[in-house]
């Protein structure tokens, strides 16, 4: 926890905030080790960064005093589509992303994704919403990506998609493609990755067929979590 | 497992490997679904890549024909220096780093590594061995990373280092260096990474009157295992 993140729930009044996760509080004990007076960085759920001094703590609740004076880092200029991964990755896979800036997800179905993973109960809204959060106290941003669930493939690359690529760069990370993923790109770009076992071809057809450019990240195979992270590393 | 990593020791004639291991029997049965007469992707621990042919298999072992004739792909020109992570995130890192094709590890005590670490069950040789398996099938790589320990920082920084790095570029990342971390080097690399909280002050300095050049990755702090990737992606 790099961060405490508040949220508008939190305010006690205009500087003060009101911790009261039971979780958050016992990190701010046992691992800070935090006593009246600390001073710790703090943000505001889709608002700023600043610091926080700690005024009281107990088995209740933590009440800091706040200067919420930063901007939060600069999100990555990307739209990321990725094939819904299964559970226990989708959660590691969120707090990544999340943590390097990526504000718009979409998770999506293709057929190698198995139909069981749409009902794990790691898609719930409290779930998501907590790995998210955690992303984001890992890299001190505070403003939450925005996570949409595409859960027939065909309806979503026929009918929605096309609307969202105006002025964007497409990519789809397919292994085998031509081209090696370019590096430091500046505009912003849509990027598309299969699941575990990759994209079928009719898939990758489709994506093409939109504009996406096939690009590769070399002869290795990555898992899921990692390509993602190698992906983005290497494109921003 | 997107290979059949057989080693010596599976090897029945100069054609016919001998799979024995119960995990990865139940994995060619319940994954696979693998009958006789399957090709599948093999290699051999630091030998080549091919095609194996199932000959038989049953609850004790599968017996395969294999064609060893391809090069695995290219290893990462880098040593990676990197403070022990704590247990749970060690194995998941091996995995990555040895799928992006790093050969050259050492796991070295810095102050905020716990002591404890060193005493886990993981820094076994069998676990440390089961985790570069684990990357090298994920990758369709065959040769095993060479990891060594380094639970002293200092003997390891004065007396070992310096002769470790003749004809190398030497990179620290650490946030709030000076420099961002470059991209696509083909020159070799001795890139060190801080645990969880950092390097200390001492620790940068030691490693900079060496020639270590500082870089950041930007504002965004990440978890080890997260920058490990990224920084590779973006290095190489």
């Amino acid at each position: 926890m790099n961060l405490i993140l508040f949220d508008d729930n939190d305010r006690l009044d205009a500087q003060r905030m009101h911790l009261r996760d039971p979780v958050r509080l016992r990190h701010l004990r046992e691992v800070h080790h935090a006593t009246p007076g600390d001073e710790l960085s703090v943000g505001l759920v889709g608002g700023a960064l600043g610091r926080g001094r700690l005024q009281s703590l107990d088995d209740t609740g933590a009440i800091f005093t706040v200067t919420l004076d930063r901007e939060p880092p600069a999100p990555l200029p990307v739209h990321l589509l990725l094939a819904l991964p299964r559970p226990r990755m989708l959660a590691r896979t969120l707090e990544h992303v999340t943590a390097l800036g990526v504000k718009r997800l979409t998770l999506l179905h293709t057929r190698r994704v198995e139909k069981s993973y749409w009902q794990s109960p790691e898609l719930s809204p409290e779930k998501i919403r907590h790995h998210l959060r955690l992303g984001l106290e890992q890299a001190r941003d505070t403003h939450l990506p925005c996570v949409t669930f595409e859960p027939r493939f065909k309806p979503f690359i026929e009918d929605r998609l096309p609307a969202h690529l105006s002025g964007r760069r497409a990519l789809i990370a397919h292994p085998g493609m031509a081209t090696t993923c370019p590096r430091g790109l500046e505009e912003p770009v849509t990027l598309a990755i299969g699941p575990e076992g990759g994209f079928v071809p009719y898939e990758v057809e489709r994506f093409e067929a939109l504009g996406f450019e096939g690009v590769h990240l070399g002869e290795r195979i990555l898992r899921v979590e990692t390509a993602v992270t190698a992906l983005l590393a290497r494109l921003f």
